[in-house]
């Protein structure tokens, strides 16, 4: 089977797996007190060049995702994110389940703008009876984002004045960060995000890791026994060498962005083999996703000849959205056969 | 002033207050253990010819519909409502306060239908990863709607068929039932409510009571320890007397119904004169809230005329939504006067 | 039947229902926006000498005390308190409901004493996996107790200190208040008790009032947005005038204070009947609650001869602890004749 | 540095480590549908004799804890525990961060009884205020406990009756489990806990996995959508294969078991060597978990020697209750060494 269906199927990449071996039987205190913790710490802070970040490492999207808006935002308060952002769809409600609506807007090829943010927040405060009404707290973005697109410096700039005019955070979600920032059309680096933000986080899981996201937060504003926070959210490892020591590695020879390169690269001849073969792009994706509609008969087509796709969504009766996914872990082998059976 | 912003600017209904003064000094116990509480308990059950409901008293419409909802629901499920609806947008994320998501629908004059319904459960069970999302698990409508809407019997049946279908539970708010119950419009009566509906309450608040709501689950499906639940909310009062007088009193000699129908009759001749004057009304509603678009330069005038109004929303840039409520308390001098004022 | 049994089995006072009948059919802004509310808030801060207080009108005990408790900690924090506390026993878990636990330290007679609570924040402090435990956050006392002990000016001073040297709030659960205030055994005032306190509340449902308690915020201290949080715990009523009309009574010519006088009156005479008559006292209790040791036999006798006690727990297997209250209702005729009936 | 302290210093057991290795490039599917998390499921139904057991993977002790009992508790409900338990003392307030009240009872050595269990449960049934109370709704034990004791299976036993009697489940925290199961003084197997417990879990990461624990219901009762509620938590990880690869072998050639008996033959030397050397215990314990009482000096002396111990707590001012954990990873070399230096 060619596995194109996401990017998560394989384990973990070889270099991160050499020194899960390496460092195998050391013994190292637990919890995240580690040096490999430690060390990966200060080498992701010099990569995003904001030496005080506090950062934290995690397990998974949604758990990150639920500590980070959790432990930011007051009782009354929700957060404001697409209608298509994962917290709003795909993570069976773990927002509202530790207790914040997610406020949604709606979105343009899963990216929303900073005038329809503004406008939310200046309708909250011009409403007579916004005590009654769940207060605007926090922006939430993914980059890239469900549908692979990519905010521009300007896009993400602007959102940044909103959030600091309304004094509330932003959050960026990048579960597929690396998978931005090596895009030809991305013009924003770690040390530019790392700047427009006030939490973000480098997703591992997708990029080459067994697991593990790391949860930085960029202003000094890392809530207070933020260790207790993470236990409490059942989310402490007691084996937190094992983020420590593969982020340590993502983050050593850069790593992290050759990973991400790489996808772009096959993302890159993916798109020009689905061009060739007449697909039909449902939308233009600068990243390592690549969404196409296809008549419904040729999802057993693909399957039968092998090609694990993701499914979507349904796009009318007789049609449907299908995912191409690469990853850090697609090789020109794959892409070259891809073409064949396609 | 003459008071039309809203039906609870009042202390409590002269009959109401009667029985208050007259019971006052007897001793009897507490937290709804009381026979004024059990007496009205037995009163609603014949009122709504249902003689296994099982029936609690609360304090307000938010604590109702928070404790109604946070008891019936599974953690991993949320709630339908309209876009509109006061769980979506005025109890300051009541519902997700307690761990769910409101799963909102466009609404039409405030109502919610059938078939949108449907369709958003059965697109829930057709994705694939359904169990990555919050689970559709009760429809809440408003009966009257935050318009002043009614629904239909043919509706609210078609809605209950959809529930049924799919198993999950039909809820009622009903802060202003028994003005939607007395409006010449309804073809709904308690006893088609209770059959229709798995939970709904029967407002107090405003319909003359100080305060009050009677929560009746209909299909013999109170939560086990419902009294433990409303204790655990913060919302067993000590002296539950206060509740059970007060809708003892209500559901005496069709009292609450009566109170309705003075509601409405007033009503109709507040429309009449909105008419009159040329008010051009924002939708149409068989209830005793009317909603009128006004020049914002008419909302100074109303103001120095003496005339309280509910503001709504902006309608554009120039006009405003207002609101003008009759209720219990609306006298025929009100009126009257409001016809010179205007 | 005489009713010794709590002190919440009457409706309201006299004076405060006088007062509720004047003013009802005036037409008053709701939600706690209404000129009653704003004068009982006034009279409230003259009474306790803390013109900046913070004062906000809910409707239960367990209520206040979740919106405190849960308004001012931390996610990871919880709330010290007697293990006889209200919050630690007879609220059905609405502390831990809403997120906290309640960190209970041993009592006597009812009462924490500075020492113990020093103990467990040095200890807490000291433990070297103090990250891996609920963070203590807020004391936590009720004064009179739940067996209706006081304390005196140097305790509460004592326990003040500590909270300030661990910089944590002190609370004081004050759901009877007037009749600890009342007792010729304290030497605190109202005055003292905001200076001592960060927060506390002065209870209404058991001193006259038909429901209401007010909430103290002492320190200009109260959660940012507070009309949100109580609106959140679905315990903001639309018709606020109610508790503001009683507390603005139960605050003019001091008529807090001399309910609290009278039940104390009446409470040395009931002390002193149950001595005559030989009854054994489970403590010694300086408020209008008395605790009595009975061989189980007398249960049965005590109903038979009209007069309703409290049962509070068993002793052991022959006899019972029972209650009597006094109130600010316990008449002079009502005394003489549990006299003639014991 | 010889590595003492816990069970959890080192990364994977070697023979876990190269499954991971030779399945690393495979593409499966995610969040646990991979045929590697089914093998191992099977594997442990089999282990445990239980062919209806429904089994998660989780990635660590105190999220399945929380998991498993917010899950299974009804909102008013909480869970009876030692005192000294895991979830009452080290879980940072999980439990109650998701509602419930931990009820403790007094331990014996790490231990709780049927007795006192029991006791609880009948005060709170004959209590006339218990719906004002937190409802006993769940027992929670560890085995082995937190000093390393061991439930007999007469004890268990006896607690699993008035869990029947009462109709609440009990959960066994099974994070060393496999260091019970291989004590010479253990009765119990694998079968009989599935038999006697209503849920418990097999712990991972001490017993030689990067990290993972298996949640077994033995009794057709795992709450509905169980995907959703973990999903809800944050706690499901896109790749699944990671856990399910680890107890896939884990569960091969009885490698768990074997692991267990290997950490207890170094405790049963780790003992000798200890009495040898005249330390003193502070309890006796049949399994991996060693502790003594030295004095504060001897803190220092075994630091410089190179031993790494755990620190327990304070014995009294001059003494300190230390602890020595043998593992899956302490080797014969390691024990040796520990006595030329101790």
């Amino acid at each position: 089977m060619l596995h194109f269906e996401n990017d998560y199927n394989k384990g973990v990449h070889p270099a991160l797996l050499q020194v899960l071996v390496e460092t195998n039987q050391e013994g190292v205190s637990g919890y995240g007190t580690d040096p490999y913790t430690q060390s990966a710490i200060e080498k992701i802070r010099r990569a995003i060049k904001c030496h005080h970040a506090q950062i934290t490492f995690l397990s998974g999207g949604t758990q990150t995702n639920q500590i980070a808006i959790n432990s930011m935002l007051a009782s009354y308060e929700g957060v404001i994110a697409a209608d298509t952002g994962h917290i709003s769809t795909h993570e069976a409600g773990a927002i509202e389940f530790s207790g914040h609506k997610v406020l949604t807007i709606p979105h343009q090829h899963g990216k929303i703008f900073a005038a329809d943010i503004e406008q939310l927040l200046a309708d909250f405060y011009a409403d007579a009876n916004h005590e009654h009404m769940v207060h605007p707290g926090m922006v939430y973005l993914s980059h890239p984002t469900e549908y692979g697109t990519l905010y521009s410096k300007a896009e993400l700039t602007a959102i940044e004045q909103v959030c600091r005019h309304y004094q509330i955070p932003l959050f960026l979600d990048g579960a597929r960060l690396g998978y931005g920032l090596a895009s030809p059309e991305s013009d924003l680096d770690l040390q530019a995000i790392a700047e427009l933000t006030d939490v973000f986080y480098i997703g591992g899981t997708k990029m080459g890791a067994l697991m593990g996201e790391a949860l930085v937060f960029t202003k000094n504003n890392q809530p207070k026994y933020f260790t207790s926070i993470v236990k409490q959210h059942g989310a402490l490892l007691a084996k937190g060498r094992l983020n420590g020591v593969q982020f340590d590695r993502l983050f050593t020879d850069d790593l992290y962005l050759e990973l991400g390169r790489h996808a772009i690269t096959m993302a890159e001849q993916l798109k020009e083999i689905l061009q060739e073969k007449g697909y039909r792009f449902y939308l233009k994706s600068p990243t390592n996703q690549q969404f196409v509609i296809v008549k419904n008969e040729e999802l057993t087509r693909l399957t039968e000849a092998g090609i694990a796709y993701g499914f979507w969504e349904k796009y009318d009766d007789s049609h449907s959205i299908i995912r191409f996914a690469t990853s850090w872990s697609t090789s020109q082998a794959d892409i070259d056969e891809l073409r064949n059976r396609l």
